[in-house]
C-alpha cells in the first residue's frame, strides 16, 4: 500500500504491458491436464497425434491461467485491484505446446468508473499471447476492477 | 471409440447436461492461487475481507477450470471433441469460497457444421455454474469442436 500503488485514476487508455516470457514444461501441462482437463489430447502423444494435434498441447484453461499469473507477476502489489467481473472472446488460436516459451502483450482499451459502487472503476484490456515463432496462439479481452485513489493520497 | 461416442451428428440444440456437484476445497483454492493467481484475497483472509470479499475466494481462473473438469468428468470417454476455439461472454458473479459445492448446467444453444474443415462440427453451449444455495456463481459460453461421424459409423 505503499505511494507507488497504481490506482484506477492512473489508468490510462492506450497503455502496453509487456509480460513474461514463460516457457511451459510438459510436465506442468500433463500435471494441469489431470487436474482440469483430462482429455486424452493433453496427456497422451499418439492421441493428440491422432486427431492431427501432433503431439500434446497445453489445455486453453492452462494456457488462460498462466496469462493471468504473467499479469499478476508483472504488476505484484502495484495495482489496487479488486477481482475481475470476467472476460470476453478468449480465442485459443493455435496450440500451446510443451517448451513454448510464452510472451504476454496487454493494452488498456478502456477504463471508466463504475456508476453503481462509487470505490470502484472498471478496466479493460486486450491480451495478446505469442509463442517463441511469433504467432498468436491465445487472444482475449479482460475486465478488471481497481479500487479509486483514496482522498488525500 | 466405441458405437456410443457422441459425434457432432448427435448434438441437438436444447439439449442439457448437469454436472457436478463438485466441493471445493480450502486447499485446491490456496495451491491453484499459488501457483496461477497470487493475489492477496484468494491466499489471506485479512486481505480478503479488507476489500469487502468476506474471506478468501477462488481465482475466477480455478472456477473456470474446475467447471471444464466437471463437464470432461460428464461426458468422459463418450464425445468427440476435437478441443476448443475458445470462450464468449465469461462472468464470474459471486465469489466462490472453500467449502462452496458447485453444481454446472449446460445447454447446446448452436451446432454448425464446419464450412472450412468437413471434419468437424462446431458446438456452442450456455453454462451456469451455481452454489449450494442456487446462487449463480459463474456464467460462459463456450465453443467445442466435435468430429463428424465417419461414413459407416
Amino acid at each position: 500500500m505503499g505511494d507507488d500503488r497504481r490506482w484506477f485514476e492512473d489508468l490510462r487508455v492506450g497503455e502496453v504491458w509487456e509480460h513474461g516470457p514463460r516457457t511451459v514444461t510438459r510436465e506442468e501441462v500433463v500435471a494441469f491436464a489431470r487436474e482440469f482437463d483430462p482429455q486424452a489430447f493433453h496427456l497422451d502423444e499418439e492421441a493428440a497425434r491422432g486427431i492431427g494435434y501432433g503431439g500434446v498441447i497445453a489445455s486453453g484453461w492452462h494456457t488462460a491461467a498462466l496469462c493471468h499469473r504473467m499479469v499478476v507477476d508483472g504488476l505484484a502489489g502495484r495495482v489496487a485491484s479488486l477481482g475481475s467481473p470476467g472476460v470476453d472472446e478468449l480465442r485459443w488460436l493455435r496450440p500451446v505446446r510443451p517448451g513454448d516459451t510464452l510472451r504476454l502483450r496487454v493494452e488498456c482499451v478502456e477504463a471508466r468508473a463504475s456508476r453503481s459502487r462509487p470505490d470502484r472503476g472498471l478496466g479493460r484490456f486486450r491480451y495478446e499471447l505469442r509463442n517463441q515463432s511469433g504467432e498468436t496462439v491465445m487472444t482475449m479481452t479482460a475486465l478488471a476492477f481497481f479500487a479509486r485513489r483514496p482522498a488525500g493520497s
